[in-house]
């Protein structure tokens, strides 16, 4: 393949889109790749499934601590993980934009192979299209992850008492993109999150969880809304407990962002019986992603009506506010 | 949900994008969602798993007979069938466009409901990402379909003296997408033959077959080029028993189009040994969707040069040319 920019040809079928997936997409992904030249690929897995797909549109597609290519692999391993699965296959639908560079491309399935390969993830199927320039942005993925299921972790086992547990300081995704869309000097060396949560996971698959979330779009104040609502329950944070890195806490001030609200890659949130919450801790804070983890809340009541399944938080001088559901545009194209 | 158009904000995991989730996705499709809620889906299949990705960026979105919705399920459900699986479950991944009609969205789910209910197929997860306007064409959709394997459909198995059957007249979709896109009235009533395959191959899925394609992008042209190359033979294909509509036909002779390389969303290939065709022919004809089956050609001869994998196509008058592996940019976004 001579050309150094995607082009239509490329996405129609024939002897250029045959030369696109042999001599950069195989050439480059290969390796991982099962059951190529089929039109579908076949995978033998035991037990119950869980499945998980997600669209990512993110711009930039290259930014401070990954790109599209990483971010694609560690969502959707993120969300069989959240569900009590170990991720084993990804499926990879890649929608080019005409004109996009061909270099760009290679960087990014560069990418995909390396995150893929950290959790021995396969690639079972995968397409690609080209559209005409100017109806898409460079490139959009997505990717459907499946694995088995060893535990069964979902929203309605939350119980009263739970202690909320995150996994890292929160908010650098967000502030990341923020701050290199709008060229906001990225203060010291700050990076996005992105990072698959299976390996420190794995850590805590047999203690007893009730439910966990990756906090990706509308943050942890999305997550522990939703929870409050589909578990009908009040949720008391403390705000000192909640972990911030001094540079988000910066970029939210000079730009009035709400931490709690910026999106996270790779971090996750936990409600975990007050019994089991030194040893989910403990094994964490084991892995290099969760030095940081610590209990910042808890479920503090069931409720009966709906408008009481609120999150609240409470500073150290005593003062208490509503977390509310993020509402408005937040930052489009975060992930 | 008031808005008539889609916004951006419904797009970032707020309390819009739950309104979009809730008071759209979810009341049209909610019937056929399994496992809503969270972020992946749990499901049971037994023994080997068939897994295929791919993207939808059709334009127009609405075309004679299907629109976007119908043709992504269809799609899906057609490359898991081939590989000998009962499609069971699909992913729906949603990328839409700023100022999106919502009645149009709201049709296009309506669609996938009642195309997905036809064999009774299950949504397993779910994703919406909504990009600013101008950087996506209203609406693109990713389904990932998995299903059970009972067969071992692979272009590995073709042989020589296999009989190639096709399933339906060809290249009815490539023609109406571009008849319509280029706004060229359509002769009489003919539709794109966008369907689901899998209820006419469940009644051959115990004959022996040796492999089977649909013929998507690129059509009957691109599949048996494929085939020739991977397996390494010679095909031979007899012009005139090639089913072709008229109404097709009179749009490739005003256009130059040559119905061979014409999308097909509805129409498959197979390569069966001699003494099972009969068998798998009448099969075919006993349902609606193969009542024009036939056999078109057959496998030649093996060949040891990769340059003898050719596919021939021989006429009455005793003419043979080359069919060629399409090349160019035939009709960019016709699936």
């Amino acid at each position: 393949m001579k050309e150094q920019y995607i082009t239509l040809s490329q996405g129609s079928g024939g002897v250029e889109s045959n030369a696109l997936i042999e001599e950069v997409i195989y050439k480059i992904l290969g390796e991982i790749i099962v059951d190529g030249g089929e039109d579908a690929g076949v995978c033998d897995l035991k037990g119950k499934i869980a499945l998980s797909t997600d669209s990512y549109v993110v711009s930039p597609i290259f930014f401070p601590g990954g790109d599209i290519g990483k971010l694609c692999v560690c969502g959707s391993s993120n969300d069989i993980t959240m569900r009590g699965a170990k991720p084993r296959y990804i499926s990879l639908g890649l929608i080019l934009e005409e004109g996009m560079k061909k270099a760009q491309l290679e960087q990014i399935l560069h990418s995909i192979k390396s995150e893929a390969q950290k959790t021995n993830l396969k690639i079972l199927s995968g397409d690609t299209k080209v559209v005409p320039k100017g109806v898409a942005d460079r490139i959009y993925i997505n990717t459907t992850a499946i694995g088995e299921l060893y535990a069964d972790w979902r929203v309605r086992n939350i119980q009263e008492g739970d202690e909320i547990i995150v996994s890292a300081p929160i908010g650098a995704h967000g502030a990341v993109i923020f701050c290199t869309r709008n060229e906001v000097a990225l203060q010291s060396d700050l990076q996005s999150d992105c990072a698959q949560l299976y390996p420190m996971i794995e850590s805590v698959r047999d203690c007893h969880i009730h439910t966990m979330r990756d906090a990706t779009r509308g943050g942890l104040a999305a997550v522990l809304n939703e929870w409050s609502r589909a578990a009908s329950v009040e949720i008391i944070l403390t705000e000192e407990s909640i972990p911030v890195l001094q540079q988000v806490r910066g970029v939210c001030e000079i730009l009035g962002l709400e931490a709690l609200s910026l999106a996270n890659e790779g971090v996750c949130v936990m409600a975990v019986p007050p019994n089991e919450s030194k040893k989910v801790l403990s094994l964490l804070k084991s892995h290099p992603l969760g030095t940081h983890a610590c209990v910042i809340g808890h479920i503090s009541r069931k409720v009966q009506d709906i408008n009481q399944a609120r999150v609240i938080l409470c500073n150290a001088w005593g003062g208490k506010r509503y977390v509310e559901y993020p509402q408005g545009e937040l930052l489009p194209r975060i992930c």
